[in-house]
């Protein structure tokens, strides 16, 4: 079968630019946006569909691997095989690089009934199932604590313009999202950019798993808003600080404050809001 | 069982805002986020789960019926029988106000594979299968011919100030994407906030199934963005314009491109970039 090229992270189109009463027509760059599907193989069985997103190309392994982590398929980089392209002969050749295979070394922490929804249980069971899915998704959230005392006020202040200085691709098409890990020196870790807000911060999370980086010290900045997802996603990473650039919702703050962690939005020059947990005035550690 | 209030669309929150020197302590409002849980109940069957989405409260039906049309489960407002909160006796009373059931009047046009992801399938035929249903998407994006010429340039450049205008959530949050759907005079027919940007867009299509509005000669505008699964819903819709403060995938123009719809992003002032299909310089029709 004929290999593919691996899907770019960016896609060239020509566009229109209409500015006031001139028309010109030029190159222009657009995010590249594939679905890429996901698949556990836990030891001795088939692989199994783990679910599907829609996201940029690029760091697929630590997409799929921040992603079981996040909904608690594994728990570390000890319970990871390895992660690889499927090499499926039924896969057609533009599909080869859309898929991406997790095996394990056991079996899979916990059943993925977040994403495993619709299928064929009756009203009556199903429905409190997968509303407590979601609770069990901020319930297992709470069980670290968190290495960090209060983050200085500097450091937050200064983050979204650290995250923007890594964003390339927001700099070739002005449409992406962004999540980095920083260090308590505000030094980047890691800085992954998708489409999708949440496919960021997997991926971030996800290449400090698979580098056996250990985010227990660090602070996670998104560019955008600030879903329940995220904070779920840092918690569950050990993460204790999530700074944004826009504002949290109700059920990320909920959270943070469930869980202790310290949430910070509206960063924007010397301006911040605090919505749960602690934040000192000194820049000295 | 005690009946509780539902949910309200935002909610207010002690925070502590830090500027420059000064901490000032006082409430905010954020936009709500909660689950929605949506299940399909055909004749003579029991209710089966849907899926299940975090979303702003309020609309709640809009929603549901919404992205059942987009999802090809209903073609029509003629499928849908009733949508209701479900009285289900197992669910807790805080859940009662976020269990949605649409019941149809026959059968579910097609199955929902999109959302029944990770089930049981084996490696090797779910793999194409779960990409396929991406693919099926657009494909079943592109049966209608839009009752639509050209859009008027200064439309279009006026439509994000349009639908800002409407956005009460943001207005008091901040922090909430909209959607709206406006005639070809530049009045809105409906306008949706949500936490969600495809929730946004699914409440107004789907105000407009429940009302039996016909979208055909309408515009789509959307605040942020523009991922394939929004192009995808305007298509199915028989929208065949959208329009967007920021930049479209490559996977959203690809869609638009195949199926003529016009796609113009990042309008801002006197400036836009038309990515797809035709604009014209007269505003007059």
């Amino acid at each position: 079968m004929a290999r593919t090229r691996r899907p770019g992270s960016t896609q060239r189109v020509r566009v229109e630019e209409w500015n006031g009463e001139s028309v010109t027509r030029h190159e222009d760059r657009l995010t590249t946006e594939e679905p890429l599907e996901m698949r556990v193989q836990e030891r001795g069985s088939p692989a199994r569909r783990f679910g599907i997103t829609m996201r940029t190309p690029g760091h697929d392994f630590e997409l799929a691997a921040g992603l079981m982590a996040a909904e608690g398929v594994v728990a570390g980089i000890d319970d990871i095989d390895t992660v690889a392209y499927c090499t499926d002969v039924t896969l057609r050749p533009e599909q080869e690089h859309n898929v991406v295979t997790v095996s394990l070394t056991g079996s899979a922490r916990r059943g993925w009934t977040a994403r495993q929804m619709g299928a064929t249980s009756a009203c009556g069971v199903c429905g409190s199932d997968s509303l407590d899915a979601v609770e069990g998704l901020a319930a297992g959230a709470g069980r670290r604590a968190y290495a960090q005392g209060p983050i200085p006020r500097d450091l937050l202040l200064s983050l979204p313009a650290r995250l923007r200085r890594h964003q390339r691709l927001f700099d070739s098409t002005g449409g992406v999202h962004a999540a980095g890990i920083f260090d308590t020196e505000g030094a980047a870790v890691v800085v992954r950019e998708d489409v999708g807000r949440h496919n960021a911060v997997d991926k971030a999370v996800g290449h400090c798993l698979l580098q056996r980086i250990d985010p227990a010290a660090t602070v996670l900045c998104t560019s955008g808003r600030l879903g329940f997802e995220i904070v779920q996603k840092a918690a569950v990473a050990g993460i204790g600080t999530v700074v944004a650039v826009g504002a949290p919702t109700s059920l990320a703050v909920d959270l943070a404050a469930r869980t202790a962690m310290t949430v910070v939005g509206f960063v924007r020059g010397d301006r911040m809001v605090v919505y749960s947990g602690g934040v000192k005035v000194n820049t000295s550690p």
